[in-house]
């Protein structure tokens, strides 16, 4: 088992990385302060496959949980599902010393962690991630969050979980366009961090592929651990913490144009990542073969690295680059690449370079999602 | 004007208390560190006869605010409300630096606080009460939320203002009855932990029902003072801060059983101080003449001090507190009171007592409230 430690201080807490680490639920909770009363929130496609277990074993510890299930897939990431949950923990009793654990990707731990920041003023909460995104971004760092109408995570809090448990043998079932997405987000940490981790990716891909579990195991605790270090320097993303949004701010836009759903996130991710990487080259001197070793890398994870835009669809994803959150005063800002491995954060980038990088999106590579609508 | 600090490190605040200060506004936000961009989230009472000033003095210093109404009044205290306010915050483009200021009594500082500890995973916000109550409670310690169909307050957020503005002339127009009930926290800081206070009121409160300024300034500035000396002890409510629930574990279940509305908070507040004071009596000494300059002093306030429950009530009453968010390990603890001016937090109450002293509720005094339904 791995081990790695997200050091914030009164608010630290150890992400466990293992195969078959379910059982050890109850237990672990058991080593921290936690009320008896727990709630485990988990969605219509997790749920009936592991929650028996997850049950099982806080009742074992001594627990007294309740079962949330809601339904799979982001239209369960809002306001209204957050009522509902409120509600269940109320009619459970939940107190304030009671606590929320999240069984499942990453909308249920987005979902469940913004229902544990947020019931009477945020209680405690522990991750069960069961996604790669999930293992290695999502469940880490204290962002919650749920959509309005108007955007996505537009409602959330940032609220740290007691601890998060990465059973690797969850990620067995998990369907292969949504193992591959998930690769999105392991790549990018090379990328923004870590060359040698890219190398070991260049390497590795094909054994990581397979699902080879030690294999799995070193890359997802060496991805926990650059996010946990990145988190302990700037927890609430005032300034580092956002070279974590590489390939986001197009990838956001993708998604959102799209229709949220015809994209996996880390699909559209990974096509942020292309873009970004070429808005790199032309602003801040990425060497073009280290671009081009990124999009081979996305491709060899069977991600799309290109996509099909009509003007019109451009002009959509540039206003919807307009509204992303991360924009400040009115400006563009990405992070960006100086070369694999160093990635830095709030560069302005003029709108006519991000128009000329969206028309080369076409490149020659195809893609199973096609266009966005 | 007064000027009280709520000391909170990094976070500290002041509160501005003084006649016909919404024009000062703009120049208060202005100097504080704050975007350009802000909403104004006030209510269909409030908001025709003060935001236009709030809004032209914002303008006026040089801010872009945009205005959100909701309807007045305790439903609006929802998440489908915090959709909404985040969805106009989104078409304004509020982005990371933004603002929202709290123009109203407790429901539009208990909701927009939460909008804005919750939108893009929290901004700054301002609080400009308009009621008494708001003005020497709940603008102030940083407490937001709303409702569920499960209870009062279940979802919410510690989140501190930036800024708390006390406009006093605001509270000439506020209805009598709602006056008389913001008198209810007043009263219960001279209860908590100042006796000086306790006695001041009872020489002043005829002044005070006057609403004669000078009166009123100072005694909101020296409740302000309370409550932040006693926020910058506990913000999260582990300890301490509890004692500003005295009378509120009954007053909340006097609301929540007889529907919210058909009383005021404060009006619940009071009737739940009497019986406090009296469980007082019975469990910590004080003395019978202390708890009757209580019920004395809340009657010269023109507030409500006894109530007629049948026996079904007294159980439904019981049951609402059984349910209270302040209960741990299902035993319901209280805030008591030695003497004035000495409350202590934590103390469990057997369900025998508390039977006694509800059914010892319907006192000589009348009210013009009626009972639970």
């Amino acid at each position: 088992m791995h081990t790695v430690t997200v050091a914030l201080g009164a608010r630290s807490y150890r992400i466990l990385i293992g195969d078959r680490l379910l059982p050890q639920l109850g237990p672990a909770c058991r080593r921290l302060t936690l009320g008896t009363r727990c709630a485990v929130i988990t969605d219509s496609r997790v749920g009936p496959r592991y929650a028996p277990h997850a049950l099982r074993s806080l009742r074992q510890a001594g627990f007294d949980p309740t079962l949330i299930t809601v339904p799979a897939g982001e239209p369960s990431k809002r306001l209204a599902t957050v009522a509902r949950c409120g509600n269940a923990l109320a009619a459970h009793r939940l107190e304030r010393r009671s606590f929320v654990v999240a069984l499942g990707g990453g909308v249920v731990g987005d979902l469940a962690g913004f229902v544990a920041a947020s019931y009477l003023r945020g209680i405690d909460f522990v991750q069960v991630p069961t996604t790669l995104l999930a293992q290695v971004d999502s469940s880490v760092g204290g962002k919650t969050g749920v959509n309005l109408p108007a955007g996505k995570n537009l409602v959330g809090a940032f609220w740290q979980p007691r601890l998060v448990l990465c059973d690797l043998s969850t990620l067995r079932t998990l369907p292969d366009r949504e193992f591959r997405a998930g690769l999105a987000e392991v790549i990018k940490y090379g990328v923004i961090s870590d060359a040698s981790l890219f190398r070991r990716l260049e390497r590795e891909m094909p054994r990581l592929r397979r699902r080879d579990p030690k294999t799995l195991a070193g890359i997802v605790a060496r991805c926990c651990a650059i996010k946990a270090r990145i988190v302990s320097q700037d927890e609430t993303e005032s300034g580092l913490r956002a070279i974590l949004n590489f390939g986001h701010t197009i990838g956001h836009a993708i998604e959102a144009v799209s229709g949220y759903g015809r994209w996996l996130h880390g699909e559209a991710i990974a096509v942020g990542m292309v873009l970004a990487a070429r808005l790199s080259q032309d602003l801040v001197g990425l060497p073009p073969d280290e671009a081009s070793r990124l999009t081979a890398l996305l491709q060899a994870a069977g991600l799309p690295v290109a996509a099909q835009w009509t003007p019109a669809q451009q002009r959509r994803l540039l206003t919807a680059m307009l509204h992303d959150k991360k924009v400040r005063a009115g400006e563009i800002r990405f992070v960006l690449a100086r070369r694999l491995g160093a990635a830095e954060h709030g560069h302005p980038v003029p709108l006519d370079a991000l128009r000329r990088v969206l028309a080369s999106a076409q490149g020659g590579c195809s893609t199973s999602h096609g266009s966005p609508h």
